[in-house]
């Protein structure tokens, strides 16, 4: 199964908890794992708290871990200047792996599956859901 | 297959090889895949050389990276002043994936799977393993 | 299914995509997730573009994060002055998911599979497939 997302770009995280729990329930799997993959170079897939203010926290520590707004090697092969999303996609990864029980994604109380766009433009962004199990 | 054990919090890394070991045994499952997963958002799971020297290196990094003392925005959210966990469980992720052959983890001789707790106080967590295949 | 390749150590990243896609055709799994593990402590794998000057902006990111030339505990534990190998690998961690169709990975335009070394000399690291679908 596959859904799109469009996405800010710049580190923007959008919450995609509900349309993974959306795919899952129409693989009528019960028991097992949901992988959740976003092909790409520049985008990562990881659990937060999505609160507005952890938010921020959070893409503000990733523009200090690696500012956008410094020179890069990569930004003179392609002049797209998006180094700084390539090397934070590297570092977060674009997939996930979620148990499943009863049909239902396990996740803690205040954990929310989010999409991070890092690069530098808007995004449509395509998601694959892979569920294992019976 | 669950099992829990209790952590001190601010970054307390604990050796869960020997549970998930026998969670896997009990799956009877010879050859294929294991899932660590724990549920949550102020909490990681990764495999380190669980040393006690290195885990002060490692802790000592994750404290640099995310320092605790600083403020955060969250922390105005709910008074819980646990922003650092929160982003250091995005980093970092709540969970494994480790081959199975034989009826065994595959891990290197020097590699323990660690489950490693953020939060800002003692938590008691509870790991959930799903093993795939024959 | 198994394959070794050598390494240089020090961030060394290798490009494995062609060796991950053989593994993969092997299986004659059509549709599944393909995971890829390197059993070890100081070894990563993620995706990345593996341009050359992209390449050399992630390992210098790398050796900012952790540098490999300050003293850390562990490597009074056994003299192997490799900590910082340690501590990468346990924040990169040394295994991938990959959702698999039509016998294929499924990964972005620029996008490939690398293994990076993150150990303090050169090794020959053994990397395994198990792929789990119909």
């Amino acid at each position: 199964m596959r859904f799109k997302i469009s996405t800010k770009g710049f580190n923007d995280i959008v919450d995609i908890t509900g349309e993974v729990a959306t795919a899952l329930k129409y693989s009528k799997i019960k028991d097992g794992i949901c992988v959740v993959f976003c092909p790409g170079s520049t985008v990562g897939l990881t659990t937060i708290e999505a609160e507005p203010n952890l938010i921020e926290d959070f893409k503000e520590f990733l523009e200090k871990l690696v500012p956008s707004n410094r020179p890069y090697r990569h930004d003179r092969t392609w002049g797209e200047a998006n180094a700084f999303s390539h090397i934070l996609s590297a570092l977060i990864k674009p997939f996930l792996v979620i148990p499943v029980e009863d049909g239902k994604l396990i996740l803690g109380t205040w954990q929310q599956v989010v999409l991070v766009d890092f690069d530098s433009r808007p995004r449509e962004r395509e998601i694959l859901i892979k569920v294992i199990g019976k």
